[in-house]
């Protein structure tokens, strides 16, 4: 009953374990990690698939002293049960409890903050030279999936890290997916070595496989062998990954943890970088994950026995997916983009539907953004269903392959504003700030299902150039009974007559009715201007601000830049001389749920009703 | 004399020269370039690679119908001619002339705007896709240099475009170079390919290859060529770009027009990506070009004669060069990072003094912010010399891999504000407000050279988390003999009871001194606030511009979610009640000189000037 697990306080006690224990130790663990994820919620499939793979790097390397970087990070929990951290793997990704992903400030086992993808081996790479020209001894290892070898970092890493002459550790965990099933060359590439293994695993065993070959292997091998021919020199390069620089090794079981074990043991010793190919399987020993991991990647909470999980219907990513189909049967120049998003985003209707204008790129937002370009440039209009925290990723591209184009793309961005548990790699508190900066840009942010589905429709066809659409993760929130919506770019609520104003956008205008209504008990009066479209801004929303003696602005995202501070110059352009206030976010927001982040914020209803309160009684 | 060049009118007229006739038409181009490069700028060494390789597309291709996508677009200049712009070629990176990039906007041979590496095979892939989507007839060809394959968008797009099952031909222009001499796994792979085409050329050829294999290959070519075994297998998938789903056809002598045009004339009707790999040579026919591309790669004016530029010497790249490997000399600590601007930015001395601490990525910005992130995680003290306008591909690397890790980079920020001739793709005009909106940045903006290293050493020293220095293209301006400079976070100049404040920072204080004297001769006293740390701005600034009636706020950058707009926020938080106004750049600045661009924005000094005497004298 979990007696091996307790007695592993830190890497070291793994040490102490018979290699016939380790069995029962990954069992305790994966028991464990599907107990933790069912209560918690969190990426489930990733985490089971890695635990013989975290056991054996474990035992073989030393860590904090050699050190282990996740790409992406969502495969940890094994990790952190490892080092330290099992007595508060019950609290991860609530409040004030350990993060779902790997984290620099939570321990020192963790040389890296990550949550975003294929950043490993450039981090891991980093923290390699530094460790040389410091003169630090250790490892350096990178632990990277085959689905985050589809971003263009990865590549960048292999890159530069193919040059070095020194011992440096990649390990490939391919389970074939990223999400859902993996896509691309890369993806069909490491299939092929999957379901072949005997065509590339020729470098150790070259002399062997020759002999298998009726006829000519043998007098071939034995020519081979005396000479360096041009044949030797081919066999002798048979991977990408050795294209790249790598020594490559694989593919191995990675649920053997004896023979990971032997393998890292002795790839430890080779000054050269090395990649070790491990295929997984997400979701191993929990057979609803087996069989359908993508459900399983990132889950709520849900019913170990039944798999069922224990969440509401409807989602802006839903609503988003059903408008964007019945808006392509009208308009046969729609496409729908994702970077492995499809069903975080909605899009898996889409992509049934409509298969020859559904584009999944993989993990490669820059591809993403890019293409659309081209689309676009094409005559076709496309639409990138991404998240707002992952678009962080095509800045450039937006600026310079789309907006300089004079060309038009929509930007479907979910999950803008707090995610809640995932935590401070996943707020989307920057997309509003970033994306106003890019010339031609206009920006809708609804409140309701029924704004998205309008605000759709006018980003497709009622402005030029660049467009975005943002809105937040899982279901609206309240709505006033009295509030009938509006495709304006603004619209009002309240008693029109008060002398404050609260402005604010998207999800929040929730919490502001519920506001008002805390005012109203308290005696004071007050109105809303709720922006539909937040960028650029209506002058008649300025107007309406103009007649306020006090404006608070609340927003669910970072403040500098950010819609609030840009309003704050218009109205002042206007000659406004009344007070104004803006709440918005500082900085990072660590993992808690949704609604415990905006208290924290002061962006809760109650919240908001205390500042008013507060600044308002003087 | 230019006789063949001028009956080109458009591409179809290239079709009327007889084969014999394309050795003088090139020759013609040849000159034509350098006469022009001499006397505008521009790229010469780029360019007069790709003459034989332009000409050859023309003939074989049928633009605009077939699209051709430049990669980075710095050698269209032989496109361009042969696509009707021969008479405007003399007005090349000159204001109303034409732009030194493909540009959409310019002529419909130019599918696509560009000035970014790396982005042409995601963009072509997408116009691809509109064209078969349309059912548009034509095909579709990059052109990617070996220097921009280092960048991960390249990847990307090959991971996609690896999937079609259709004729899509990528063409990569092989010169051993970025800027400087490339680098990284992928440029030493290249360098195999070139070195011993033979071991590669295999799929055309391979019973060929085998008959030269003295004793065996006569026998093992039989057996080959009658079964599907595993040898065969492996050489039918030799190098890197057919793992990654393309047919590959090279190396070809990218100087050879015949064998280009039949090589491109076979590769159009196979039903497959392609890549051709070609080799050139920079600067080909040029004598100092081709003996020194690097030099001749982005050019001011020069004598063709000597190939002596006309250039003045001192610049902030290098100045920051020089102070950075005096700060390394005392601090062990400090690495230099570049992607592929080592000349550029500064950083050549740095490179030979420190080679352990010198790191070039090639053209990977998201890998250099990544890998400076785990640089510092691992103790080390990273500065990032980067241009601004490519500093847009870093933005989430420097929230997830800085900013997040709570550690410490320093952003050396080149080219930052308007950089002249080159244009709208590499304006520096963003980096101000994409910067600001991550959490716990300082950014620095120095307008002289001892501000330069007084922020340097700021950056370095003064403050925790990431840190920038941003500096523009180019020398210092005008400065006033009564001027000092100042390590504070500001400083004032001129009348210190003037009602009027003018608030600026960087490069356009100079101007900002001039207004002041225009002013004064005018009769209007004023003051000018010249902000050095523009971010957070300091608080002393914010009292001093409460003191006056008028503030003007004059901004090298673009406006929304720039420093004014925050400026203004400030103030209006601390009850302000004067009048602000604000002039900065509200989209895309097209290419000019500096001076030209400024004035035209309404940011030079007499602009400023007539601003205020207009606002102030009502």
């Amino acid at each position: 009953m979990g007696s091996l697990l307790n007695s592993v306080r830190s890497p070291k006690d793994l040490q102490q374990l018979t290699p016939e224990q380790l069995p029962q130790l990954c069992a305790e663990i994966r028991e464990k990690i599907i107990q933790t994820v069912s209560t918690n919620g969190g990426h489930l499939a990733s985490n089971l698939g890695v635990v013989e793979l975290t056991v054996a790097l474990h035992r073989v390397f030393h860590s904090p002293e050699d050190k282990i970087v996740w790409d992406v990070g969502h495969q940890a929990y094994t990790h952190k049960m490892l080092t330290g951290r099992l007595d508060r793997i019950g609290t991860i990704r609530t409040r004030g409890g350990l993060s779902g992903f790997p984290n620099r400030q939570e321990s020192p086992h963790d040389p890296l903050t990550s949550g975003h993808s294929s950043t490993s081996i450039s981090a891991a790479l980093g923290i390699f030279k530094a460790k040389e020209l410091k003169g630090d001894a250790g490892h350096v290892v990178a632990v990277i999936g085959d689905g985050a070898l589809t971003g263009g970092l990865a590549y960048e890493g292999m890159n530069n890290a193919g040059r070095l002459h020194k011992n440096f550790i990649v390990i490939l965990n391919d389970n074939k997916m990223s999400i859902s099933r993996n896509v691309g060359s890369m993806a069909r590439y490491l299939a092929r070595i999957r379901t072949k293994p005997s065509y590339f695993r020729i470098k150790g065993n070259i002399e062997n496989t020759l002999d298998h070959i009726p006829g000519v292997g043998r007098p071939f091998r034995h020519a081979l062998t005396k000479s360096k021919s041009i044949l030797k020199q081919l066999l002798y390069n048979s991977t990408i990954f050795e294209d790249m620089g790598f020594y490559y090794y694989g593919p191995f079981d990675g649920h053997d943890t004896e023979k990971l074990m032997e393998v890292f043991q002795n790839v430890k010793s080779i000054p050269h970088p090395v990649l070790i190919h491990v295929l997984t399987r997400k979701g191993k020993g929990y057979s609803y994950a087996e069989e359908n991991p993508k459900a399983f990647h990132g889950v709520s909470c849900f019913n170990v026995e039944t798999g069922k999980a224990v969440t509401a219907a409807g989602s802006f990513s839903s609503v988003f997916g059903s408008k964007l189909c019945s808006l392509a049967s009208e308009d046969e120049r729609i496409c729908a983009i994702t970077a492995a998003m499809q069903e975080g985003t909605g899009l898996s209707v889409f992509s049934q539907k409509y298969p020859e204008r559904f584009f999944d790129t993989g993990i490669a937002e820059e591809h993403a953004v890019t293409f659309a370009g081209g689309l676009a440039c094409g005559g076709m209009l496309p639409v990138f269903a991404v998240y707002s925290s992952f678009l962080q990723r095509g800045y450039d591209q937006l600026i310079h392959d789309v907006s300089l184009q004079r060309t038009k793309i929509v930007l479907a961005v979910d999950r803008a504003g707090i995610v809640g548990e995932d935590g401070e790699t996943h707020q989307g508190i920057f997309d509003a700030a970033f994306l106003k900066t890019i010339p031609g840009i206009t920006i809708y942010s609804p409140s309701y299902y029924d704004e998205l589905q309008s605000s759709m429709r006018q980003a497709l066809y009622d402005c030029d150039g660049l467009a975005a659409v943002r809105y937040p993760r899982g279901e609206q929130l309240f709505r006033p009974f009295d509030f009938h919506g509006s495709r304006k770019a603004y619209c009002l609520y309240g008693n029109e007559s008060a002398d404050i104003a609260l402005i604010t956008y998207g999800r929040l205008f929730s919490n502001a009715c519920q506001a008002l209504s805390l005012l109203k008990e308290r005696g004071i009066e007050a109105r809303i201007i709720k922006l539909n479209r937040i960028f650029p801004i209506d002058r008649e929303a300025i107007r309406e601000a103009l007649k306020a003696k006090a404006v608070f602005f609340f927003e669910e995202g970072i403040a500098q830049g950010g819609i609030g501070e840009h309003f704050s110059f218009l109205l002042n352009q206007a000659a406004y001389q009344g007070r104004f206030y803006l709440r918005a976010i500082n900085g990072f927001v660590p993992h808690e749920t949704m609604m415990q982040a905006l208290e924290q914020l002061g962006l809760s209803a109650g919240e908001m009703a205390e500042l008013i309160v507060s600044e308002c009684s003087d």
